[in-house]
């Protein structure tokens, strides 16, 4: 069976608040097919794809909020997303908001198989920001108003992916800031993290130390430890660019299981970065050094789950 | 109070097996009086600072290898370190074998007080290597079988470094590939690690993908995704160089709560490094996006302690 795999990486530019679905679905689809000219048997698309990151725009009721989201998938707007990739043969990985039957709002994405079904669903775990309207900050970061926290844990499912059968997981932006995410991912040998996100370029509670600079390399010093120390591959893909003001700042990645950078995307617009995949390079950490059955310690971890917040540790007194 | 630490990372070049701890003691407190001139308040010394790399060598009967184990701190041996760390005022980290008055047998590090006293011990968790002779390897790896598990878990406790109080914790070599080893750490409050390493240039498990070049890289990137993770500092040193023609990579650094290297050995032998450490840089991680309290989600971390190994994912069944 192979285990190879070419990915691509679908970074989409910015998207404007005035502007419609089919702008933003029209570019991807010209990315599925650019996808498909370069080999590609998965595109990968960013967090929120759909529309500009309305989270960053406050709506007094939630009902006012109601156009950002998705209650159904396929729908009108994204039909040619699904059209495209049954013409094409291509799986795709989408980031939405969603809305359910039930009224409950989430940040969702899926990966969808060449023949339109919904393989995977996650919803995201680590929602950054706050919930009610902050007046010390020029920038508001809503998600969790206009999200709840993920239901469906970290889910990884083996599926065909190409012509390989790949262990696929999924995290959404904040998420990759979390090692706990990418080791249940692990935990799960998950081979394949699809990654999409929306990263403003300035820390928009700067209270000092965080430079302009170092946005990026947190970013990537994430994805790559978390490939390394788990043993896979990511995508791990950016909107990019000015969304009416406000600066995304890209820098699309695929990392491999050694925690290398294969691909990089280096402009702010929709960009299409494709790495060919051995998905054989998981085994040498899960057979050595992250060989986790023969190396993990889970009774000194406790603390991992038992505790949310940080405690402050016992004061020493000198015996003398 | 103060909250400015100068902090000093002593790497060590190479120990040969025949040379006695004097040899080491001597260059250490050289170490020392370096770090005193350069205004140093603690020196972290590397793992089994005392002795060469002992568990590349293998002893059939665990009696034969006592004589590489500490049993009192101070001993003779060691004493001209707590002398010094009295002339200079200066606190110091080491990492030694310890065989307990049971015969216990553990990969252990202290930070001593100026005074002498003992401030913190911890016992290495993530032993790597194996317990038996490897035929198959040509170089064995044997902390396995020379050392149990450390029982105190990740122990971190508020002490004075210099004129600051500082909440210290510590780990050993292997365990900075470990996330859940920051973490726990971090849900201490850790502001900075102490963390001595002795690391081969190969992987001596070499069984395809990982080059020689890539080893520094693994080694650094977990050290600064780690301190970004946990907004900590965190002194990582080496035991570099030939130790009987086994080479260990060196590369010490020392890494500030935003992950980046602040001060690195270039040397393979002796070689201190010194950075200004401000430890209000901690706090802005902590109070914004690992704000732990506001945005960790511990019932999707299940698996971090309830499963060692990892567990195959399910296969997709298709609706179609």
């Amino acid at each position: 069976m192979s285990r190879r795999l070419v990915l691509a990486a679908a970074q989409l530019g910015p998207i404007q608040k005035a502007e419609g679905r089919d702008v933003a679905v029209g570019r991807m689809v010209r990315l599925m097919e650019t996808a498909h000219r370069r080999g590609a048997e998965v595109v990968v698309f960013p967090e929120l794809a759909l529309t500009t990151f309305f989270p960053r725009w406050y709506h007094e009721h939630l009902a006012e909020a109601d156009h950002w989201y998705e209650t159904a998938l396929p729908s009108n707007a994204t039909a040619p997303l699904f059209e495209a990739a049954r013409k094409f043969n291509i799986g795709f990985h989408l980031g939405y908001a969603e809305r359910t039957p039930e009224g409950r709002r989430f940040n969702t994405a899926v990966y969808v198989h060449p023949s339109g079904e919904v393989v995977l669903k996650y919803r995201k775990v680590h929602l950054p920001g706050h919930a009610e309207y902050d007046p010390t900050r020029t920038v508001q970061h809503l998600e969790k108003r206009y999200f709840e926290v993920g239901d469906l844990g970290f889910p990884v499912v083996r599926a065909p992916v190409g012509e390989a059968q790949v262990n696929i997981g999924m995290m959404i932006c904040n998420d990759r800031r979390w090692p706990e995410a990418w080791r249940v991912l692990g935990l799960q040998q998950v081979e394949l993290v699809m990654l999409g996100y929306n990263t403003p370029s300035l820390n928009m509670e700067n209270r000092g130390f965080e430079a302009h600079h170092l946005r990026v390399f947190h970013s990537h010093l994430s994805i790559q430890a978390g490939c390394y120390q788990n043993a896979c591959f990511a995508a791990g893909v950016a909107k990019a660019g000015d969304e009416d003001g406000h600066e995304l700042f890209g820098h699309s990645i695929i990392v491999n299981p050694q925690g290398e950078i294969m691909a990089q995307a280096t402009s702010w617009g929709d960009e299409l970065i494709v790495a060919d995949c051995d998905l054989g390079m998981c085994e040498l950490g899960r057979q050595t050094i992250f060989n986790f059955a023969a190396h993990r310690r889970v009774e000194a971890y406790g603390r991992i789950t038992g505790q949310t917040g940080s405690a402050a540790p016992a004061e020493w007194v000198p015996k003398g």
